[in-house]
């Protein structure tokens, strides 16, 4: 006898309204210049390589569960224990924790515009998400933040999509102002931000975040990690999977981070390739906002000098049609008259420039 | 000013209440012979090196964010669509997936003994645990299952930890009598279990669990899946991370499945180690619960021919000081006369069988 199972009205009523996060198009075929996921133009160290070969023989064994080695060198480095340091499959992974784990009524907040995970996984714990919406100066407004009254508060410092840094000060004063925690999400701040680690010591109700995936250039390994105060760090290991991350990712990231001087070299040459081009883009007439990350938030003009959500959907259009993928957020009026490009090698960044010239409605 | 911050107050009221999940111990030094963890004591195929090898390029480069290839590969061999297989960072991962979307109240029901994490992801997702007890005979009480109203029931098949596969016409009186989802975990039915994916074709509330970690040799890589109707992977996409497996998971779990020959012959050497050791702890007048899995459950006697908890904690005890390790689960009246072997090479099992017949209450 068969039997039916409807799973859309089985689900718990926050999973049947929640919308999964949509990744950055991964573009099939050759030949693509790809400028839409803000990953690094650079390979890893290469240790990395080496590091992931040494566990070969191992791969039938259960990794170290807490990633011991990776927290411990990550606290060494930022002047921290191992106990202050978490290990994510992905920062993704850590945000969700950190959700999971804190985010009671009213819920999670986070500036408009930000990273698009965040109000997924507010609605994967079945939470309320508390806007704060950014105008064109880029501002924190830190008593809106406050007037939340969010438990978990995520702020992406330095700003995706725009690239804009906050300084330490205003992330000071949020710590005050707000009553829950502050999750700063510092994915980019290898580019050119100003960390808050050094925050940690006076405040608890800290929580930094940061990837592999951007300046360590290991988006295709899923490695994140989080600093806190150790009880938040305690806490958020109850939650997360004992095994989360597999011995090849502790390895791969562990090679990639004691490996100094290459990242050096690397963070370096994206940053010097950001600032060219954007002296390209100022050169056209475009509002760009400056940028402490590996990718640039430019408001594009038509041949009329105008600028608009048409201009900017017409110029991605054009761009794609070169093979020149960048990412457009059409949904926010802050954002739709914008294209966001991540920094590529230099070759690429001509590539893409030589695209925005060849648009019929470039001036 | 410094600012203070009660992280276990502020906790979510079901996280205060957690117990994070206790993995096996991984011992220190040299020379044990590892027989707690059910690894495979074999190293998956020669093809997974290659694959891992040919990701190297990449890995600055998101993943594929669905794992399409190995949902695509996982479904053709057991005759369903890429639609109803899901990929995990681990099952594990997907354990806790199904229970953040189906186990509403009265929450998530399992048998007891069974997999230590069920009460876990339970717990992590703030519902409650619903018990069905074995008794001796591990008999299948499936009036008793259907009685839990469990909105979602986890059942091992083949059970951990005493190795006893229930028969495919019990596991369809499961799905006929209970009204959630029944979740069998067949992380070890490659050893000998009969499977249920079978019964997906008639049956919606059916969810299938399998991992890499066993019988494909990849427990350092973290790599689980289910198959299940398409509405209900659907839904379990939604919770998924993004990127849950980075660009070497996916490439060395799909190299492992693709080596059938590989995986058959290291399967039959482990299932041939397994009787062979049987054999022996039958000769010692043990008794051991009959093994659809990669390891054995026994009941020692000691010289007296008593069984007991003392009597298994003290073999236990033995054996580690051989650095032998085993699996000791003092906690339960079913499993506290037992301890459970994993099967590792023959000549670990014969390093195991010297130590335990040089323990001194042996017979």
């Amino acid at each position: 006898m068969k039997k039916t199972f409807d799973a859309l009205d089985r689900a718990l009523p926050h999973i049947q309204d929640l919308h999964a996060y949509v990744p950055g198009e991964q573009p099939q075929g050759e030949g693509w210049v790809k400028l839409n996921t803000n990953e690094n133009p650079y390979a890893p160290s290469p240790k990395v390589a080496d590091a992931i070969a040494a566990q070969l023989a191992d791969l039938r064994k259960y990794p170290e569960p807490v990633s011991a080695k990776l927290r411990a060198a990550i606290g060494q480095r930022f002047g921290l224990e191992q106990a202050n340091v978490i290990i994510g499959n992905g920062s993704d992974n850590i945000l969700d924790l950190i959700t999971r784990c804190f985010a009671s009524a009213p819920g999670a907040g986070h500036t408009v515009p930000s990273y698009s995970l965040y109000p997924v996984v507010a609605g994967m714990s079945g939470q309320g998400l508390l806007d704060v919406y950014f105008d064109r100066s880029m501002q924190l407004d830190v008593d809106a933040m406050a007037a939340t009254q969010a438990k978990v508060f995520f702020l992406t410092n330095p700003n995706a999509p725009t690239g804009v840094a906050f300084p330490l000060s205003q992330i000071e004063a949020a710590l005050q102002a707000i009553d829950g925690l502050l999750v700063v999400d510092e994915a980019y701040v290898d580019f050119g931000g100003e960390s808050a680690v050094t925050l940690l010591k006076d405040y608890e109700n800290l929580v930094v975040v940061r990837t592999f995936s951007k300046s360590y250039g290991l988006a295709g390994m899923r490695v994140g990690f989080a600093m806190a105060a150790a009880p938040i760090i305690g806490i958020l290991d109850r939650v997360r999977d004992a095994y989360n991350l597999d011995r090849i990712a502790q390895a791969a990231a562990l090679a990639a981070f004691e490996d100094v001087d290459y990242f050096e070299v690397q963070r370096q040459k994206v940053m010097a390739t950001r600032e060219a081009t954007r002296a390209q883009l100022d050169a056209y007439g475009w509002f760009t906002y400056p940028s402490a990350t590996n990718f640039l938030f430019t408001e594009p003009k038509n041949a009329a000098g105008e600028s608009s959500a048409e201009v900017a959907a017409d110029l991605f259009e054009h761009l794609k049609s070169q093979r020149v993928l960048v990412r457009y957020f059409p949904s926010h009026p802050l954002t739709c008259a914008f294209i966001r490009v991540s920094i590529g090698t230099d070759a690429e960044m001509k590539a893409f420039l030589t695209a925005v010239e060849s648009w019929p409605n470039h001036a």
